[in-house]
């Protein structure tokens, strides 16, 4: 058995089919495991999640609590839940009458999330018209204020890090409804930006190769896969693997990378061609003093700021090592683009100004910054996730986690619930092993 | 010098490079040269062009044009200009207040396609709005009878391969007025379908091979471009290749499947993968008389039509060699995945039997019967061309073609204009050519 990609979904594959008693190989492209989670540590050991920093409690994210409780990793509350960014201040100061255009729009998004089959959203009432506009359209159509349309664009580029134009209306509706309303997109109590892991959510990815040990080979990248009627041959860089099945745990926009041999059905293709990765820069900053608690969010040239989402992401003192007072931010959809083209000083320098029009001068003196460019990862070219554009999620979307003879697919892309999430990688994991172990036992019967 | 891509635009970038003396070598992932240009042909040497088939004539499309006269290739007219389709037949049935209506739109279209500054497209005034929306919703809010929208989906269709929703209104209309407005996609007077080339289109890139030899490579995929100040190292199937400049003459969706090192800037790479490409299966059938002429189009269920475009393919006799009769049909857009899909024999009954609905049952009796389902080829993946879908043209289309230091790009999809067409895939190759030949008389100095 071999396993592509040693992001948290194939590697919890790999492992669930090594305590199965079978062999199995992890091939990853690039020098380093993780994907999409990647954990920075200071000298004292204090860790910032540069990828998925953010778990939610076990009701509503069972796997990956399991797993964090399995190597005994520690978890901490988001230590201020308050977003500091322009998307706050602007709800802060809507008029009252701005503010019941506002609640009027979100109850009737809400409403109309309400509407979605979350288990199959293809079949949802309306699942036609809703998915044949842009989040983009449907706003204009739904929302007369220029004020509010953009703020409303801010917490579209903030959850799917695209904009509105390239994330169909049922798809976001879809996430709106399992992630349980819209008011949970602002909020982070309970909801998915409740907890963080005192080792680093990437830890999970270490723990598990270490399980795995030299079953995980880096700078293995895949080529071909070439299937025959009894078995699969994969041909990556440096080496060839002949073996029963092999599991696909790679973003959509690399899967379609490879060469396959008979070609995948053309609407596989066509569905992981149309699934948009998207793209953000995640910035942290840490300071002496965390000056922004207990102040308002006043914001000085608005048209300036790149960032579309700001949180504290300070860790408290613990044992001898002290509290550490951070911020985090985002850069999200095209403005990312246009960063990730700039050198690190000048990234720096408008993402600590950005701060600054909004939390005041002090924020043009950190004491560390640094930044992880996730469109800058050769093998994965973005983040969070790879999300649906209009037309995708009616044509099947469901489908993409279907397996084609010997070839199955994990990656949180397939998941059937917190698609982009830990979780849903771990659950696209799980299921991926098990049609395996069956298929296997079955093959060899 | 290296050029990667033995289709049109690579085959002739590398004839250029080698008649100005120096050294070249090109480097075919497929087992074929042509791209997407593939000739059939009969047993009497009668040829039937699988992909790129008509030109228009020299004032229009000068540069194939001399070099089919380089290569003495002989052209004669395409026998029958009439299209036999439903939208033919649609249109032809319009009553007096739905004809005003069309008229309407098609003059709209005419004078919105005026404003188009076609040598820079995203600055033409209102270039933002207009390509903020697609083909799909700017219909939608200019023509109201269902039945036109259709008649206007199916030339959209015919025009782009692509569903009126993938399509930019902005890179719509810079198509409309680069080919001369909206009439000429209906007409091939004159018009890009006028000729066609006896020895088949696909002899050019067979002429160009034979003058390159052996320094056309093929079967061997590039996998890795590694830039250095002092020179270029391809890593590709089977060969690692040195040298001081590269020409990448492949479709974006090829080019963003290999690894640079260093990466592309991310704009480019947004660019590439944004853009997307056509899917379309392009079918022949050839008949013992052409029942079809002077026949009125009547349509027979047409629900159940899967071709968007059908024309006389005939070819004339020449010398022993008798007349063909012959009809071309396109099955294109989300058709075309569909029928991709399905089985050769299941997509033969169903483009006859939509050939029968409009043009009567001696259509499902043709003496022979081919296609050429392009996506199934893997190192194309489709066709036409890549289009450009909403946002974009505005967001630096252009910048397609600029070289990246020493990776130059050549393809149809980076011309100025024509871009899907062998003219574009030849004025590509030009300047590719010659940014390589200058910048080599500036390395050597």
């Amino acid at each position: 058995m071999a396993v592509v990609g040693a992001g948290v979904s194939g590697l919890a594959a790999a492992c669930e089919i090594a305590r199965a008693g079978r062999k199995v190989v992890v091939l990853e492209a690039s020098e380093r495991i993780g994907g999409r989670l990647l954990t920075h540590a200071l000298a004292d050991g204090t860790t910032f999640d540069l990828g998925g920093q953010w778990i939610a409690p076990r009701e509503t994210m069972p796997r990956v609590n399991a797993l964090l409780e399995r190597y005994k990793l520690r978890t901490f509350h988001q230590v201020d839940s308050a977003r500091m960014d322009l998307t706050t201040h602007k709800l802060s100061t809507l008029s009252r009458m701005t503010k019941a255009e506002w609640e009027w729009f979100l109850a009737k998004l809400d409403e109309l999330a309400a509407s979605v089959n979350v288990e199959a959203p293809a079949e949802t009432a309306d699942a036609k018209a809703l998915d044949s506009v842009s989040v983009e359209e449907w706003k204009r159509s739904n929302l007369d204020s220029p004020y509010l349309r953009d703020i409303f664009d801010q917490i579209v580029r903030t959850e799917f890090t695209l904009e509105p134009k390239d994330v169909s209306m049922l798809y976001f509706l879809f996430c709106v409804k399992s992630s349980g309303g819209i008011e949970t997109m602002f909020s982070s109590d309970g909801g998915s930006h409740t907890m963080r892991v005192a080792e680093g959510l990437a830890a999970l990815c270490d723990r598990m190769a270490a399980e795995l040990g030299d079953r995980v080979l880096l700078g293995y990248q895949v080529y071909d896969v070439i299937q025959r009627p009894d078995g699969v041959r994969i041909v990556a860089e440096g080496a060839i693997i002949e073996c029963e099945r092999v599991i696909l745990a790679l973003p959509p926009n690399q899967t379609q990378r490879i060469d396959f041999d008979p070609m995948l059905p053309r609407r596989r293709m066509w569905l992981m061609q149309r699934l948009e990765m998207g793209t953000v820069i995640k910035c942290f900053a840490l300071y002496e003093t965390p000056f922004w608690r207990g102040r308002e969010v006043q914001v000085v040239a608005p048209e300036l700021i790149v960032l579309d989402h700001t949180l504290d992401a300070s860790t408290p003192a613990e044992g001898d090592r002290p509290a550490h007072h951070a911020l985090v931010a985002f850069i999200g959809g095209d403005d990312a683009i246009v960063w990730s083209d700039r050198s690190p000083e000048e990234r720096r320098a408008v993402v600590l100004d950005s701060l600054a029009r909004v939390l005041g001068p002090e924020a043009l003196h950190p004491i560390d910054y640094f930044d992880h460019d996730w469109l800058a990862e050769p093998f994965i070219g973005g983040g969070y996730s790879c999300y649906a554009p209009p037309g995708v999620v009616t044509a099947g979307l469901e489908d993409l986690a279907k397996p084609i003879g010997r070839i199955h697919f994990a990656g949180s892309e397939t998941a059937r619930a917190y698609q982009g999430y830990v979780e849903g990688a771990l659950e696209a994991a799980e299921r991926a092993a098990q049609e395996v172990l069956t298929a296997l036992v079955h093959d060899t019967v």
